[in-house]
């Protein structure tokens, strides 16, 4: 049997003065193994991110002609981070992995924080199931459909309410006091949408996180719910973006209260009423025309419009009637159990994210989930800095891969020594890392200046080397 | 926008004391944001985890009568792990969720150690890029296909060198200095299997980790091939099983040269040939029934049985030409890239670990990716050593988690204190944790000692606390 001894990782002062980058050592990446953790180095010019970052380059756009777009499907596709492969569906670049195991991160901590218990749901579900919930018909061309070589019926689940009922019913001997169940999972979920567009905004292949719970009692069930709902407010205030949470209608989920968190874009498929001053926030679907001032303060309902990015379900017994999910009460009767679910799009929330707050030309992400959180530019090929801002940045590495290890992994070095700083940092301000380190003409001072480019608030910063180190120190890396 | 604020965590000794669980404030897990990362503490009794430990215990049993079982899929089913959804569908319970995102890390760090870059290909999969390979014929019933709501194709991929060579191919200036290109992902993969059994070890649905490889040259797709395999070397060397490399038939992927890895198994659905003095090891399919000597050494070859868990394929230019993926050579000419392409069964590792390590009624993970790493055995309900060893344990585990915090996500405290210590530590047995710590009879000498247990190696240790602390200093958790 073999044994593994990763190679030493050579230094980018070595790469970048040899002109020539060692694939074989090397790759893009490079990792120690040990109690001290990774240290990888990324180069720019390895990483699979096929862009197209010139104004107008649109390669590799999967637009039919008259079809409308929106910014953030142009924007992940100019920078690499999706490619179409068949309509609604997208292979998710490297950089939009990143992206989305951190939000995956941020979610399994929010909530584990409630109680969620992660479990994960095949794909396929069968006909039968769907049937007897009624939803197999009422469902219609939304759900994708199969038969297996046994001429079985299956769908591909679109949201698993069905299943997850079916696998708690299973457990014959429930107890209350096992109660409450806060199921969930993370994975891809499948929706023939009459018209998928937008990017990952609506795609018929997508991810979903979705959480299906069970409880004792209507008001136990309640409490759940308004836990979970806050989880989600938790968490998109975690990630900064603005939200509503709106009353909303419960379609074919079913259940009777739900709400949706939205995020105010003009893009948003959904229509919002919001009171001015808070009160009230609802769906238009929910409402009837002839409201138009808060219920609550009077005050006149404003509109706008949302990306749906969550959406919450009280269900009572309508799964667990069909399924006989029961428990054990204390009075040793079985009784029903009380269910929620509660869904969060992963993908959609990447593009949703990227879409409120990028501009026309450049991608912002939520700081948290940011796919790298630094890039470092180091001087031109043959510019009278060129050896010492190489030495001298790659000193600034090693430092701060002592002090804070965890940001080592979440770098990129733009070694594209032939284009000037400029030209580089053009790109850098594209791609939306949210620091930029330039060893710029300064890095020849007494002590040597970094240019730091904080890309979140537009601020320029010129630090020495401890400087930087403790700027990047406040830099939260999931 | 509400803001967050997760409750304090109440100690063990509270929730023993007061023989009542607070699942308001804390289900199963209770988790700190903060700087010192999670402290969760995870009650034995919250858990879904539907066991049927007792012998013969086969509830929720999917087998037909008469259908071949094995030693991974009963243990599996008694402990909770997984449950069957329809056949070949298994939902995936939380501690198997846990134990795979554990081996995806290792995954992770194998690939990346390589210049692995993840990525995430759709399930969806035209008929015509199918059709453009051979392979939508070829596959046969073994492909789920359906149609869309317009009538369009699609296969569920069960392997994607079509969708991943496509997404090369469409990058349209891709130059040699770019290469190799090592891309992967780990996501669910459909296999309509004629006889889908074993539970994890040949399901229909499952995960997989699938590289794809491009190079420049022969040599270099070559130098590719033995570095992943290498990789996949190191893999099952740190999860510390027990395999053989062995040469392959390549089947319907193709290309010309080709590995498996083998956990030798009785249960194992492959015939392997191997000479004793490990200079020769393949799968019988590729031989005349003529050899049975070394083609070496010239040693009587012996036979086993194996799982195959990985599977490696040189596979040349058998898909970059139906792409036309290409790049720009030194020489500035179009080249066909030379691919390779390489899988892991994710979810069939977990189920082989568990068929060779395990006894018929007990089951052992691979240490660095069991569920939880550790349990805790408080003293029983009314036992003279209840309230001091409730204490004493506690304590322990509030070190414990000053001095190793990683492990406190990952230990869990066996609260069905109703229960003699005996009876769960048999529970505890069957369910594999590694190491086992009981506040037993000698917890109220002076200093207090404690009784653990090293699962793996059958060992008892009495230990102070001190020594428990540094017993688990050595446990590595991912």
């Amino acid at each position: 049997m073999n044994s593994h001894c990763p190679s030493e990782p050579t230094g980018w002062q070595q790469v970048l003065r040899s002109g020539w980058l060692s694939h074989e050592l090397s790759g893009p990446f490079q990792l120690r193994h040990g109690a001290s953790g990774r240290a990888r180095r990324l180069l720019f010019s390895q990483l699979f991110q096929p862009r197209n970052l010139q104004a107008g380059g649109e390669a590799g756009w999967d637009g039919r002609p008259g079809e409308p777009t929106c910014r953030s499907q142009k924007l992940m596709l100019q920078a690499g981070l999706i490619h179409p492969a068949s309509p609604g569906c997208y292979c998710y670049l490297p950089p939009t992995v990143r992206a989305m195991e951190k939000l995956i991160k941020v979610m399994d901590e929010e909530m584990q924080a409630v109680g969620g218990q992660k479990l994960n749901v095949p794909s396929l579900s069968s006909a039968e199931l769907w049937r007897a919930s009624g939803r197999w018909e009422q469902m219609g061309p939304e759900l994708f459909r199969l038969v297996d070589r046994h001429g079985k019926g299956y769908c591909l689940g679109p949201t698993h309410e069905e299943a997850v009922t079916e696998l708690v019913a299973a457990q014959s001997n429930l107890s209350y006091k096992q109660l409450p169940l806060r199921l969930y999972q993370v994975t891809r979920k499948f929706r023939d949408e009459p018209k998928p567009r937008f990017g990952l905004l609506r795609s018929r292949e997508f991810y979903m996180k979705d959480m299906y719970t069970f409880d004792a009692s209507k008001e136990a069930a309640q409490h759940t719910y308004d836990l979970v709902c806050d989880a989600y407010c938790s968490l998109f205030d975690r990630l900064g973006l603005p939200f509503v949470k709106v009353q909303a209608a419960t379609g074919s989920i079913g259940g009777t209260v739900s709400h949706e968190f939205q995020l105010p874009a003009d893009i948003g498929e959904d229509r919002l009423v919001l009171c001015p001053d808070g009160h009230f926030a609802a769906n238009v679907e929910t409402l009837n025309k002839e409201q138009t001032s808060c219920p609550t303060c009077g005050e006149k309902l404003t509109q706008t419009r949302g990306i749906e990015v969550g959406h919450t379900f009280y269900l009572g017994t309508k799964y667990s009637s069909v399924s006989n999910a029961v428990f054990c009460s204390p009075q040793n009767k079985l009784q029903l159990a009380e269910m929620g679910c509660y869904g969060l799009g992963v993908t959609r929330i990447l593009a949703a994210s990227i879409e409120v707050l990028s501009t026309d030309d450049s991608i912002r992400w939520p700081s948290l989930i940011t796919p790298y959180q630094l890039c470092f530019i180091p001087p031109k090929r043959g510019s009278e800095e060129e050896e010492e801002g190489a030495m001298l940045l790659e000193r600034l590495y090693e430092d701060l891969a002592e002090v804070l290890p965890h940001l080592t992994g979440d770098s990129v070095l733009d070694d594209r020594t032939q284009l000037t700083i400029g030209k580089r940092l053009k790109d850098a301000n594209k791609l939306g890392y949210p620091y930029v380190v330039i060893a710029g003409k300064r890095v020849c001072e007494d002590p040597p200046v970094f240019e730091v480019w904080n890309q979140n608030t537009s601020e320029v910063l010129f630090l020495t080397k401890e400087g930087v180190i403790e700027l990047l120190s406040k830099v939260q890396v999931l």
